[in-house]
């Protein structure tokens, strides 16, 4: 893991080096005069800032999946939803880190809003009096701008907003993340391990091609010390809305992620079906979990929640 | 863009830099000589090995999406397949840049094999006589590890795959990136712009949330140069296979991607169906073209591929 601060230059060598501060690329950097000194020469000082606004966090959970598009955000919003729903005296957040293609503004309906900043910190957005979101889709002047940047950059938003975002006291922050095991899961753990990180749930679908991946995030989780709260199953099924046929659309071929957590020895947390209501409640930013609280996904879904309510609580007494 | 080379050190200064093959950061690195001498401080050398190992390729498609999910990996695999089906006197391949979550090799039916070296390079997978894969699946000696990697071990493993596949003459590369706007998608830019990249085809889903994110792939591609051949739109209905009702699962509310590609005057390719069947041909690694003939999404694919290669020869006649 890196020593190289947040806004650093590209080729900056990193704040342990002997040469920090005293190669080219650290020309014009604002850290150039407490490198050369020496004095930056002890742990990453984002570590303790984040520690310490960590603090007021009482379960940090990270939002995994091997392969794209298999219902993160969706997932996340949701699981703060229905945290926020369920206790209106429990304060839920979600942090957005998914730097290149942020959604979460928009699947939480608060797509075009703005992020103050006072002495103590920046403001995240407010969904309800207990459910605030901070992302980058919020510091962007068009909501079409790619953001291009490579991992360094990255490594130092995601710092910025483990150490910088004014959250309050919290119950649950929950941790959306894009797919894979790169720079933004790297900083992310590197952060929030010593911060006290609840643990990571995976999501996945049911076919092989999803779970190929997954196995990849369980082993990058077990190599970088981030406990599993457990795996969830999500587009199951599909249910015709006509003649109610269930139909697997991305089928268990291989015995799907049942099976997969059984022989890897992670908890299996649920399964939740398909609706293609989701979906437009989603493009929506609109609660599905109140607008459709009939839909197989819904009774399925407030049964996950109850089991990550507990495996929280249980990670917490061990 | 970098001058970090393929097998840098963490903090590499740059070859470009000043201080190259001085600081603290190039002990033990292998290029410590040559970049202390200042030799090394031109262009970056992997540029001029990839143009010349693309001189024997045609055409270079970038398959590129902004979410995950979306089916690149298997629209990849289709255009591949079907491309080389078309004319056994046309040579095709498929190189996976997506390092942290390869798929390629289990939908290409490939999973487990060895990729070989010889003077001339990598020898990459062939699945036909015309058709051949490289992936950095086929060096994993596990394919549940975990690729950990920040951005530069990743870009210089692009470098490498670009520059050091002994693919023969070519008539297409397709190739296949994880989702996104970083590392991944600059070097790719950064080495095929100036070995003559035919262009991108931008694969999306048709609800909101996707196209979101496509608009932002469109914003990456104009901002770094990358000729748009089209945008396909994947996973547009399903047809339930008891009683053909057809159901939008990712429901195009704001006009899907015919609307998008038209407002950001992109060319629209075509709108492909979903087809639970491919979800399990992927799995099993077998050719879905051949195996499902009459599948709307055959049908549909197949005047797909007309137009894309209609789009490429055009490009190269500009």
């Amino acid at each position: 893991m890196e020593d190289v601060p947040a806004e650093a230059p590209e080729h900056c060598p990193g704040t342990q080096s002997e040469s920090a501060g005293k190669v080219s690329a650290c020309q014009g950097c604002p850290n150039q005069l407490i490198c050369s000194s020496g004095a930056a020469r002890g742990p990453d000082p984002g570590i303790e800032l984040v520690r310490k606004r960590m603090e007021s966090v009482k379960y940090k959970i990270l939002i995994l999946s091997g392969k794209g598009g298999v219902g993160k955000s969706t997932f996340t919003s949701l699981l703060a939803r229905g945290l926020a729903a369920a206790d209106s005296d429990r304060n839920v957040a979600i942090l957005d880190i998914d730097i290149c293609g942020p959604s979460v503004p928009r699947v939480m309906g608060v797509l075009g809003e703005q992020v103050h900043q006072s002495g103590s910190g920046w403001s995240p957005v407010y969904v309800e009096d207990n459910l605030s979101v901070m992302s980058i889709g919020f510091l962007l002047s068009s909501p079409d701008d790619a953001i291009i940047w490579r991992g360094p950059k990255k490594n130092g938003m995601i710092r910025q907003f483990l150490s910088e975002v004014d959250w309050g006291v919290l119950d649950y922050l929950v941790i959306d993340t894009p797919p894979g095991t790169s720079d933004e899961h790297l900083s992310a753990a590197q952060y929030l391990l010593s911060a006290g990180l609840t643990g990571a749930i995976i999501l996945t679908t049911p076919h092989e091609v999803a779970l190929l991946d997954v196995r990849k995030e369980i082993d990058f989780c077990r190599k970088v010390n981030i406990p599993l709260l457990g795996v969830v199953e999500n587009m199951a099924a599909f249910v015709c809305p006509k003649c109610k046929t269930e139909t697997a659309i991305f089928p268990a071929n291989t015995g799907g992620a049942t099976k997969m957590a059984e022989e890897l020895g992670v908890p299996f947390l649920g399964s939740l079906p398909l609706d293609s209501r989701l979906a437009r409640s989603c493009d929506e930013g609109t609660n599905f979990l109140i607008d459709v609280p009939d839909s197989p996904m819904t009774v399925a879904f407030n049964k996950l929640l109850t089991d990550v309510v507990k495996a929280c609580e249980e990670s917490r007494n061990n």
